[in-house]
């Protein structure tokens, strides 16, 4: 259980990229940086019980689809690791032999330096995983994670995480969070608001949801008018519990000024059964546009993550429900889509909007120009599968020259998979030093420059951008 | 006539690309591996013939549309380099000295790397070429090709060829192939199921192709049951005589689920005159997923090549015909495209479905999060334009991190041009090199990993998504 | 005021690339080969006038919209940097203030690059700009504007100008051109003609513009044939003075063949008022090929920059009007768009169609393929935000293997910065110079090709482009 940050031939466990030494040094000078996590997908009931995780299989594997899609397109079924099967009649040590079994798979991607990061630095196996060792590797991470250590409060201590925020759906009770903050403990974990499920009526039991929704507020949310103000309560009681953003999955990008007469008729029209594509997109157009500028109001970050065509794969979709691996990116357009929002408010400087694409044709043609002329507008990192080292190397290459690095809103990590994150944020500042390592040798600035730039990058540019300035 | 690989100021007589030392371990590994040709365009005819080839023009020059293209797009006619030309009245020495002229005009190019590397290597030439040395290289060249050494059966042994598959029309009686068999030699000559014209309405004479294939197979083709049951003979045929690939050049991606009653009235409609443009992209939709259906009974890989629209020169398709350099990538949409057809077939991991984008950007944003989810799905290698240096980098770069490598399908060479199937493998052979001594330098794995791997995209990733297992 | 080209580490004062010693041979061979700009938006009356300019703010920062956008986006009020004020009561001084103020907002763009190149090497200053030195920068910069050195005439001599082309609208009397011809002096300024404002039913005031058009050339524009006569008339004056080419800017691609009679009959309804959207762009599609008719019948080259969507930000454009940095650029189809222009023109070699695109994509896509085939084609450089370092890398990685460099149209500096013109023909050369020192390095070609091409890429290419052979 020592650790072997050299690596040898059967890989290299340390899962970490090499730098040469003008990167070292930029890399040197940020890697110790507490890590801020503005936006993610953690459980907030994992802090707030703070109970031991489960078993490996169920804290690497299973919620894991970047990890589980992989092996499912190498033929592996779903069930064989334990997705849709009760965690009772699960056999764990089974899911994880067959993952090392299938550890070469994941050779050149992100997925394996992640988790090379993990097993070197949070549970310090140097021996490469293999078919033979997966027992070793499942015994050892097993008997870490039923020590005070591994709980998720220590976890986060470790990991050095100022801020981590949490996704949560619009009609959540944030009662998690609540559960958080009056234990006294004093990691800060924050909400985000993510109402997608009452803003488009395209979305699965809308009409349930905005019931729900006045319920919850006292609202009739059969009016428009009471509808946006159930919405504005919504965003207020986030706010309280400490969220500073909102985010928005959207698969087509499309924003559009519709009168509020046709929205108070679309809205009732949805109430009573499902709206024609035509009109659930207009809705939902309006509405986005409503969410920016209740953002210019409350003050709350918008996000929007554009062009993921979700559960793309209709027999695991029914069988096992969403994030199987199959949401799969499609073109965007970002310019049209988004111009009936922008020119509401874009020009306001005190709105922060933050775009993710995951079609990075649009980092040059769109997203940088755009970002390096609208006021409130900022460039969000490199997002799901870009979240690599190539991905990373793209994005600079191709965004900084229009937009430069202050419209940039610094790194999220993205994930669910909490282990993950001190290797993410690590890969990330990695990268950023290549970047500016790779500047400097062009001659572009010298090394005072890149170390300011460096840090904007590993931590100060998250925390303009999500507002979190008291930290 | 003595080889001079170390180049000179004049160019780089050997088409080699440099490498540096671990990228060359690597080579070295796998530079002498058999070559496997699962899918290409080469004339069966040849090695049922064995004839010699009639001249360096007709070799080189006349079939090869990268070469005379280039020569187009600088103002050569194409008459002049003699297309077009009754082979009688050519003066083949007068065409390879406007090729010399202009030899120039192709540095930088793939093209000028494989001819460079046949000029070397197959016909030890190590002068460069010019207008001065264009009789020169001209009278070598046609005095080898006299020689039995020069012979297509001798040059694909020579070549260290493992398996040669060609591309044969839906109706094809594949007599070449059966003449190679029945000759005792022991080349191993495949053919592959090409049906595009016998499945698009929207294709020339479809309607006498489908008479055709009922005269064919016995079949009452009017009746779409007995059309699919047609189809289902022709592939049996095709497999009897060892094909196992089908092939769809397709250039706007569209599948969909088409109701067998409409389907039929659809072909009646077709067998009677041109369906309207939505008709037949109904029909082909449809059919392309039978095609799926069907390899999933009778095991042939699936193939298919999206995007590249064909013949966009009117005047030049009257006068010549197809393949004039002419053929032009578009945009495609992979996502939506082909959701019908992976929806019926792509969950099954006995299936091999082989994709070729020349949309690029389809890479990292589509086609790489499919084949790292469908288990169905492999990604073929970079197509046309981009089997070249820089298109087998970027491959590499926006691929691997997503799909892995194991859900990649090796190397095609794609070619009509027999004399650069060793080049064209040896460049893919020095590019996945270099890619992989990147992956090494940057600490993502190491050598012994990295020869694995070289070995599996140099020719077993190859064998196994074409289903040749018993090479 | 000395000059430090050796950099600091406050940034790199002297705005030069660094490079390694085979592309510093080859940049030293091109480094000082006379300036060919053959596309821009410098002002003739600058040169008619060969007045002195105002101030440093009015030279450096008002006019350029690549600057003033990056200060935008970070919250800077368009009106505290002067613009949409009057002149008279501007405070050039405080504007500059601003600049500095943010300068290191630019780190990392080309806008950074040209200026640190414009401040070393025009205007000798070697301190590193900052708030402090603002003042500093402003009283030697202002001090030198007043020299009769940096009158336009100087500088143009200065920057070894050999030819400059601005742009004017089709309607422009070429008054400033006439003038500079008329003054003796030798500078070669070209006009170049840019008719969308007549062509483009869509374009604000085009009846009243085609009435002008009418006026000026005597001929009926409310018919279709005198109205084409009109067009044959301007272009043959701004031929007369010395024009060599004329230039579009469309946002969507599209030609069409429309008959005569349909022709006649829209124009008359444009005339009387808005046409469709449709019908605009019929009416457009159709005078593009009418324009590439022409060029063919008078040898003017012909320009197309596609793909900007203008003005994008509706509350700046009602403000100050176009050219605020609002103009973003949009996915384009090139092959569908062009074809009907291109099998209608395409063919001829003596034709020279330049393309220029913002959409990154269609490089490896669809250019680089058309431009290796058609005739007429050539591939116009990097335009705009692609105007980079990083951007001319990718256009050479992406372009030359499938177009070669004899398909390219050199370099257009496309800038109304005069001062910026050495700086970017530099950065040209310089990322040519390293483009060409990696195919060495590759093995791809020898130096003395290299030499060759890159004599090529500096000046020749645009020489032989834009027909301007008695240079």
């Amino acid at each position: 259980m020592t650790s072997n940050p050299t690596g040898n031939s059967s890989g290299n466990p340390s899962g970490t990229v090499h730098l040469p030494p003008t990167a070292d040094t930029i890399y040197q000078h940020i890697r110790d940086l507490p890590i801020v996590s503005p936006h993610g997908h953690c459980d907030p009931a994992w802090f707030a019980e703070n109970s031991a995780f489960r078993d490996p299989a169920e804290l690497l594997i299973i919620p894991d689809h970047y990890v589980f899609r992989m092996l499912y397109s190498q033929g592996v079924p779903l069930q064989d690791l334990g997705i849709g099967v009760d965690p009772d009649i699960r056999d764990p040590r089974r899911i994880f032999q067959i993952f090392a079994q299938h550890w070469d798979r994941f050779l050149g991607t992100p997925s394996r330096q992640w988790l090379e990061h993990t097993f070197t630095h949070v549970f310090q196996i140097s021996e490469p995983l293999t078919a033979q060792t997966a027992d070793y590797y499942y015994d050892l991470i097993d008997a870490q994670l039923k020590t005070p250590q591994f709980r998720p409060r220590a976890l986060f201590e470790r990991f050095g995480l100022e801020l981590l925020a949490t996704t949560d759906a619009a009609l959540d009770t944030l009662s998690h969070h609540q559960k958080i903050r009056a234990s006294g403990w004093q990691g800060r974990i924050i909400p985000t608001f993510r109402p997608d499920t009452v803003l488009n009526p395209a979305a699965p039991d809308f009409a349930a949801h905005i019931r729900q929704l006045g319920e919850l507020t006292g609202e009739d949310t059969a009016s428009f008018a009471s509808y946006l103000n159930a919405l504005r309560q919504r965003r207020a009681f986030f706010k309280s519990e400490g969220a500073t953003a909102t985010d928005h999955a959207i698969t087509t990008i499309h924003t559009c000024d519709v009168p509020d007469t046709e929205m108070a008729t679309l809205l009732r029209q949805a109430l009573q059964g499902p709206l024609s594509h035509a009109d659930a997109t207009r809705f939902y157009g309006r509405m986005l546009i409503e969410m920016a500028q209740m953002s210019v109001d409350d003050g709350l970050v918008m996000q929007i993550h554009g062009g993921s065509s979700r559960s793309t794969n209709a027999a695991l979709y029914q069988r096992f429900g969403n994030d199987m691996g199959a949401d799969i990116p499609i073109a965007v357009d970002w310019v049209n889509g988004l111009s009936a929002l922008l020119n509401r408010v874009g020009n306001d400087p005190a709105l922060s909007l933050i775009l993710f694409t995951l079609d990075e044709t649009t980092y040059s043609r769109e997203l940088a120009p755009m970002a390096g002329h609208w006021p409130a507008l900022r460039l969000g990192p490199p997002w799901w599968f870009h979240d690599s080292l190539n991905g990373i190397a793209r994005y600079f290459d191709t965004v900084v020259e229009t937009a430069g690095y202050w419209n940039l809103a610094g790194f999220n990590d993205d994930t669910r998979a909490l282990l993950s994150i001190p290797a993410r944020h690590d890969l990330w500042r990695r990268g950023a030093a290549l970047h500016l390592g790779g500047q400097i040798s062009r001659g572009l600035f010298g090394l005072s420059d890149a170390l300011d730039i460096a840090r904007l990058l590993a931590r100060d540019l998250a925390v303009d951008a999500y507002r979190l300035k008291d930290l």
